[in-house]
């Protein structure tokens, strides 16, 4: 490898005076853990089991791709600053660490096509990395999870991904009236253009990202896009697509279209059908969306879960046909609890050419991609945090070095019954420890001092019931005199008192 | 980032002629797929699930560390070659990918410790990176699994990392009998060092690494490597730690204490204790070990699943106190069915300085850390393979394109109901679908031909029965007019009869 780290970097013996390192994690990063981080860990496992169920296998390529594997698919190219963490290999050749999952398995099935099942059904989850400048709640790595089919052009193979998503976000926990998918066709788009003489693919690509940001800017600054460019509040002017005024107004025409008819996906269908904006690739558009419509019925999935909405297009220059989109429908609020729009938890679509650059044929396939964090915190906006479902370990109080072997008979006892328990380890005394217990969400202490051992007794602290009770009693005297959710029984009980303690936190609120 | 791939990568346009990347994967990296991840994942989310039952809350820190913070811990200083990935971040700063979970919890708990539950237990998994040549089976990204307690300087928590390795390896499908964990104390060697006037911390480490060698090379070898030097078969010439004399035949007497005592626990403490050959630190040595052994016994965990055998020193210098060895105790051979050791499935101790690199304060410390594939490969040699329990999906053929709403209907059917399921979403014929069937390792193929719709029906053609009769039976034609496995069944049993064709297939051979 030619790029080193440059000597100099402090010593590391802890005996020497030599400077120390600083303890910090990179600039962008983040470290997680805890109740967050096993709620994130629980939508993937629980996504994983309803994308196995459907026939997607895991796929997990490296962490690195070559850098001409990658190409020019980055991640937006609007923002000219991002990129990927590339360096280059002791052959010299430059490798980048991925920044989605799509790249690396268009990377895959080419090299792989011989010997795969046809169509290729994937799912894959685990980190990308991004080289973005940091910000609030923007990290340079994060999770994602993908679920492909490759090699199926059938519209049903659409239409699979979207009934997929849907029983997916429902597996992570959304209600079902909570999220929709909005589902357009980029060929809509395509019609528009071939019809009103817009034949420059990067006007294209322009006028389509202007189209994006319909729900943001409204007609008016969309139009302004798509014609000479638009000045915004803070004074920054965008050159705009430069499309013909007729062009422009075709658009116009096929947007507010979409106002008229918010119904079922055959109503749009029907909508679209009697517009007479649509050409010939437009018309190709439609007949796909209607196959998408069928399968869906099929499938039982119904027109509030999958939408079809025409405005939708996304940002991605790959996408050749059907274009999905995940809403959350829910109106969220932000720390300072003003309304706000929540926006995309997901997407995807049709990329019919991604393999093709390897291989120069063209392998239909077609997705759909969540960011995990980001669905965590739609969860969290629907009212059900992931995290407030995970709890801390029973905490088995160590009172004496010399009883040692009590506790860890317990907390083996414990473990062995299926309950997440651990003993104290540290050093530290009596209120130490329950502060402890406290802070690692125990619901339980287990109490064997001296006396309870002699007895053959053991004390059980119900920290819930403590809790809940500290704050209706006002009486601090009555309070204490009232121990609250703290029993003795006799040792043998131990386990079975613990779990019905368990089975009534979770009832009672 | 002052490194960017260089101008001139070939254009990723499939329309134009532009050279076409080639379709490969970075060298010594590798795509992982189907039944042998999907193994790999039930290891560690079985191991997961005790980790947390024993109350060890994951923790995932980013992939990068800062270049410092990872500071001289290399894998293996022995091999000067192997590395870090390493790049130069925008603000110039060096960022390397971690190499192993030990140096970012290092890190990570200097960071956060005035914040921390403590003692702070952890259990981590993910990719780590070694920038090293790669070879057969040897990866430069690989999934590692840990857990440590940070904070506690007793030798209960020591003890209930091994009980937990224990439970962990058992979980992840070894048998009681088939692994064992050997432990012992660098203040053992540390206590023969100081009695026999070694006090150059090179020297001793050189002189650990030799004995680390004891099974491979024998006395012969470990002693010329503690002495002047060894040659070996190859003709490469090692140094030697250059001991006196009087040091080496000390270790000799010492590693030869341990073949007369393979017994219990407390058998090798009493034969350490009589021995007379460690100082006041290899007594302090024994005092932990012992203290080990009453906790080990106090959570039942057995001599046989836990062993003391003080000729384990393991490679890596940040060991303080207790190491562990973990080793597969099977008869394996190698691809010819020549017998080799499998050696070691997983090892950690006792490292009470890493926190100190950063904060100048001792923080004593102690885990386990397993390989996941390694650990895949030790269930394979004990003769269950992970990867032999995953089934595929159940395949629904498609014949004909108008009756898509069907097949899509019985693939929601059997998904709603749990069964794993999929609709053949290509556009070849019969004899391909059922080939596709078969490399999905699909048990049962659902088939809805025309004449099936109309009479209300469905035909299922049980695989592995199909697979087991046409091994069995030889005539051709008697097999042919047998229909193996082949049944046609009105189409609302279609649920039922493939679950009672999936838990036959999971009895019968």
């Amino acid at each position: 490898m030619s790029t080193v780290p440059p000597s100099g970097t402090p010593t590391d013996d802890p005996i020497t005076d030599a400077p120390r390192p600083e303890a910090r994690g990179p600039r962008g990063f983040q470290d997680r853990r805890g109740p967050d981080l096993i709620a994130e860990r629980r939508i993937v496992e629980r996504v994983s089991a309803v994308y196995e169920r459907w026939g997607f296998e895991p796929l997990e390529t490296s962490a690195f791709e070559y850098a001409d594997a990658l190409g020019k698919f980055l991640p937006d190219a609007d923002r000219p600053n991002e990129g990927v963490f590339a360096l280059q290999d002791d052959d010299d050749q430059w490798m980048a660490l991925r920044y989605d999952l799509t790249a690396p398995l268009a990377r895959y099935a080419a090299q792989s096509w011989e010997t795969l099942p046809k169509p290729f059904r994937r799912y894959a989850f685990g980190p990308v990395w991004r080289n973005e400048k940091p910000g609030p709640g923007r990290f340079r790595e994060f999770i994602q999870c993908d679920a492909d089919t490759v090699g199926s052009d059938r519209p049903e193979a659409d239409a699979e991904i979207l009934a997929l998503a849907v029983e997916g976000l429902t597996a992570a926990g959304l209600q079902r009236d909570q999220a929709v998918i909005r589902v357009s066709n980029r060929k809509l788009f395509d019609g528009l253009f071939e019809t009103n003489g817009v034949n420059d693919a990067g006007q294209r690509l322009t006028a389509l990202r202007a189209v994006d940001k319909f729900d943001r800017l409204g007609w008016d600054g969309v139009s302004a896009l798509l014609g000479d460019g638009r000045l915004d509040e803070s004074g920054d002017y965008t050159r705009g697509a430069q499309l013909p005024a007729g062009a422009i107004q075709a658009i116009g025409d096929f947007l507010m279209l979409e106002k008229l008819g918010r119904g079922s996906r055959s109503t749009v269908i029907n909508l679209l059908a009697d517009s007479g904006l649509l050409g010939a690739v437009g018309e190709q558009a439609l007949t796909e969306l209607a196959a998408i419509d069928r399968a869906l019925n099929a499938m039982e999935v119904s027109d509030a879960a999958v939408t079809f909405d025409p405005t939708i297009v996304r940002g991605l220059e790959y996408y050749t046909g059907a274009v999905f989109e995940a809403e959350l429908l829910l109106p969220t609020t932000d720390e300072r609890g003003r309304p706000v729009r929540f926006g995309s938890i997901g997407g995807g679509g049709r990329y019919d050419d991604l393999v093709a650059r390897f291989t120069g044929q063209s392998v239909p396939a077609t997705g759909f991609s969540f960011g995990v964090s980001r669905l965590a915190a739609a969860l969290r906006a629907s009212g059900r945090d992931p995290a407030g479902e995970v709890r801390g370990p029973v905490v088995v109080i160590a009172f004496s070095d010399a009883d040692m072997a009590h506790y860890l008979g317990a907390v083996a006892e414990l473990r062995a019954a299926g309950i997440a328990a651990e003993l104290y380890l540290g050093r530290a005394g009596m209120k130490a420890q329950m502060k402890y217990a406290d802070r690692r969400g125990a619901p339980v202490a287990v109490m064997l001092g001296g006396d309870e051992i002699a007895a053959g007794t053991v004390t059980l602290k119900d920290l819930d019931a403590g809790r809940r009770l500290s704050q209706a009693v006002s009486d601090n005297a009555e309070w204490k005199q009232a121990r609250p959710g703290q029993q003795t029984l006799p040792r043998d009980q131990l386990v079975a008192a613990i779990r019905s303690i368990l089975e009534g936190s979770s009832i009672t609120a």
